[in-house]
């Protein structure tokens, strides 16, 4: 049985302000939770319907699907929530290829990214103060477990870039051909906000502008989602590393 | 002022059952509005709160905010929504790239592969019965208009390749990879269901397997969400298309 507390604790961690404060946050569904137990990530607390999971028993409470319902964020949730802690940020560790977000604020691009940065090898994905906290509830459901292996950080990024010492791309509507041009193994890639791009100060920062070159007779007046973009770019610089 | 018949009518429009009854479909948003106006679609009536649409009077109704909320599928209504006649499926043209999606259930994934053809200057998007109907007002919301260049039909997939003259490509997890195998100018393929991939049935008729290859020393669990799987795939042939 759950306590009105304890209710209130998870539902608050819906909530930017109070994960910070807290240093906690949420995993749902056994597949989620098996990886971040998996992980150097440590548990708070599990809370479950049955009891499938290997914990310390001080750590976990089973409940009912009644509590489960009560506590969780899904429209159907599935046998388990689990209240992770926090890790303190680590910075990117600049080796390889680094992808780098201005200002994404879609929950589920950014936990597609993430996925994509862990399936391309990638190691550190840098973020802007203003892009959505990776700890956001919907992040951690759309990156599937990825953010066990991708190493997020939130930085100035205007001054991230001015202090990095390796070839700073990013993804524009002009730029040079990305499927043409020369890509090395290891830079940074910038993806810029879901409306308006990269911006004018980040900008500034960039040496190379790649662009994913549009096919076909009509020209559609919209540009490709983020989360696709980032996809494509990401497989662009890998394929040409096959062969260096 | 709206009627409750007409309220309830375009309530409905967010079925399928009614959508194929009434042979009816909802655009929202001004720019999407505007990209079905100017498509050989046809429009049923336009509801709006501000007369900004060059539009027929007898085909233009100005509602409140009020109203306007009462019939919108968003959280927040941008200004208008339309209901378009839903025109007769066509046959694909069979020419070019041809993109075939098995059991694609969410409407995201749908629109957002909807859009990548468009981008990629795919014309045919091939879909089996059971996946999700492009005219869900998600699907044509995560189009952003391109449902108005991309002809979008449901077929018995399995009826449709093999009566296809055409090489039959399909995405699974042990393939060719995709990156280093020589891909042709134009062919089908196959993407699969976002839990099960291709179905047995589908995968009889296929006659290249690809892969995207994954990446980095940790090998994650989880496939790629398959609108990233599809821009990835897109992109590949074409960008081995420009050299030929």
């Amino acid at each position: 049985m759950l306590s009105k507390n304890q209710i209130k604790l998870i539902k608050s961690l819906g909530q930017k302000k109070y994960r910070q404060q807290l240093g906690l946050f949420i995993v749902e569904g056994i597949k989620g939770i098996n990886e971040f137990l998996n992980s150097d990530f440590e548990l708070e607390t599990l809370y479950t319907t049955k009891s499938i999971f290997d914990v310390p028993a001080n750590r976990i409470l089973e409940i009912s699907e009644v509590d489960l319902k009560k506590i969780s964020t899904l429209k159907n949730p599935n046998t388990a929530l689990a209240v992770f802690k926090m890790p303190k940020q680590q910075d990117p560790s600049g080796i390889g290829l680094i992808i780098a977000l201005d200002a994404i604020r879609d929950p589920g691009n950014l936990g597609t990214i993430i996925r994509l940065c862990d399936w391309y090898g990638v190691k550190d994905l840098v973020c802007s103060l203003n892009t959505v906290d990776c700890y956001n509830t919907k992040v951690i459901q759309a990156t599937m477990g990825s953010l066990t292996r991708v190493n997020v950080s939130y930085l100035n990024l205007e001054t991230y870039l001015e202090s990095s010492i390796t070839e700073v791309f990013g993804a524009f509507m002009n730029g040079e051909n990305i499927y043409t041009t020369d890509l090395p193994n290891e830079g940074i890639v910038i993806l810029g906000n879901e409306a308006n791009g990269i911006s004018n100060v980040i900008e500034s920062k960039v040496k190379r502008k790649v662009t994913i070159p549009q096919f076909g007779n009509t020209k559609s007046t919209e540009s490709l989602n983020v989360a696709n973009a980032t996809a494509i770019v990401l497989s662009e610089f890998r394929r040409q590393s096959i062969g260096k």
